[in-house]
């Protein structure tokens, strides 16, 4: 079993006055998750939320190149349909070679009704405009030939990228899965699979199951440290804690529930339970009902846990690491060390 | 009189099996120069050169925020036609976040004909894309509520961009320039100037003054220190190294004169001298003739020379600071420290 963080740091415009403000707790946060032995962190990006999300992923990640020496530097993800691909495809090599090759790249469509109308650009196009910055972007890293595209939204000649990535042909690629044909898609390219916070212990169980069928049919590995598990995570005291640690619950089912939310008449999200009734997505208790629950997620095949904790602090990670970690069962040996990384092939 | 680095570290496709590279010795090199009191450095943006030249400049920075305390970052230049304005805009903030507001930011409309072809853009469109990619970046920056742009290239709807950067309303912009119009344009704009490597120490003193007296019509100080100086700098021991360097320099001018030329049967730059009799703009000789020169470009008004060094490496830095630093006249006793960060007013 792994661990590793999935989130951002948020700075919002009234911020910024005073030194490094919320990124500087996040920097912090990631540098005490490394020395506790986490595997790697997974970066969202997000745009004109007037939330101080964070937008400009591939920057901190680069900063934290500097900060870090072990963990792997993730995206969760990039959504390239705002993005030139060949400039994106630099960005990512320059921070690969920074790094020394510790990039995870999460890509994605994007799934904010909100950004799409921000960028001006209709949600019906994100396939389209994913699946061609993608292409560009595979072949920007692997080609040490010049080479030209014509596309529909891109055009370039005779271009050559550079620097290439330390990793051949490119990072590895993450991608967000959830339907029964996304995930074989997503095996039978040989990328790794991102599963969301809100997927209850039954899906991660069915899905990370079909994931590694699917790399099996390409005659990879089943290795199930290739699907990241977004979990959230809130250790609780009392009871006075847990009531409002559950009320913070329904606030973010609301809240993800409303974001995702595409057109006026489509369903909700699944897990829209008001009641969390049957919420066992979070990791949301006591410590021992914290390591219970890891423990049922390793028994239904996780292996690679991303953790969203409810404070952003290097607190936080040393109590999960005082008071989880010893705890739970198949972290092996090698937690803490480093593994070579992972390589996609062409 | 303040210095600083005026370039870019090179890693190629096939450089990077190695960690780091290129990048390391250039990272080292810049520690080096903030370490005996550089004031700033600025990394050069090129594309698809196929000889390894840094294109992703905001990264390499971003890194650097988290290697250095005091040395300023800037670009020299982000070429804003390739560019999504919003993007770039949240790039430069967050790291000026990052760095707590150390960042100068170049910026330019681009002049290599082989880039304009490569991206697939008319180089005839250079200006109006550097013009609204600029005229989005300002707004990006400076708004605290939201707002929308319908531009000829760019459409965003109700954007609020996030995070600010620290230096408010935005970092101190930096523009090359070189004829009298160009300049005037600069210093209207309380912008600072940038002066290529080959411009004569004639030209250095013109051109200076010029954007002096523009300062001095709204308003501003007389403040040398924000014109930056572009000059190569090469230490040699004797005759043969002299020559050597002499080749090397004469190949500069024919392969900036090449980059630059833009359409058969346009004149060549000015300075395409091939036997370099009337080159005074290198700073090429023993330590006591660089001296010389220095302090002549210093009576002829610079403030602030960024040099290009003939090695990248903390060795060169070294001699730069125990060989000529300290023979250079007008190295007032603020050499070392770090000044405030130069606002820009909006």
């Amino acid at each position: 079993m792994k661990f590793g963080i999935f989130g951002g740091a948020r700075v919002g415009r009234a911020d910024t006055l005073h030194d490094s403000y919320g990124y500087r707790d996040f920097i912090n946060y990631v540098i005490a998750a490394e020395k506790i032995g986490f595997e790697g962190i997974f970066l969202v990006e997000h745009h004109f939320t007037g939330q101080g999300q964070l937008s400009a992923s591939l920057n901190l990640l680069s900063y934290l190149a500097a900060r870090t020496t072990k963990i792997r530097l993730g995206t969760g993800v990039v959504v390239l349909p705002w993005h030139n691909p060949v400039l994106l495809a630099e960005q990512v090599a320059t921070l690969d070679v920074l790094s020394g090759g510790r990039v995870d790249l999460g890509v994605g469509r994007g799934y904010r009704k909100a950004e799409f109308d921000a960028f001006c650009v209709p949600m019906s196009e994100a396939q389209e405009r994913f699946a061609e910055c993608f292409e560009v972007m595979l072949k920007a890293w692997a080609s040490d030939e010049r080479f030209t595209h014509s596309g529909k939204r891109w055009q370039y000649k005779d271009i050559m990228v550079e620097p290439a990535p330390v990793q051949r042909p490119h990072p590895p690629i993450w991608m967000a899965g959830g339907s029964p044909q996304g995930i074989a898609y997503i095996a039978s390219q040989n990328y790794n699979l991102l599963l969301d916070q809100l997927a209850s212990i039954e899906e991660v169980r069915e899905r990370v199951a079909s994931y590694l069928d699917g790399l099996e049919k390409i005659g990879k590995p089943r290795d199930a440290t290739r699907v990241g598990i977004a979990r959230s995570i809130t250790i609780v005291r009392d009871e006075a804690e847990r009531k409002k640690a559950m009320e913070r619950r329904k606030d973010t089912f609301k809240r993800i529930g409303a974001i995702a939310y595409r057109k006026p008449g489509q369903a909700q999200p699944s897990h829209d339970d008001p009641d969390l009734a049957n919420d066992d997505s979070a990791l949301l208790g006591t410590p021992q009902e914290i390591v219970d629950r890891i423990n049922v997620l390793a028994e239904a095949g996780a292996g690679y846990i991303l953790l969203t904790m409810a404070s952003i602090s290097p607190e936080s990670v040393q109590q999960f690491a005082e008071e989880i970690l010893p705890h739970v069962k198949d972290v092996g040996p090698k937690f803490g060390a480093s593994p070579a990384p992972q390589q996609v092939a062409a």
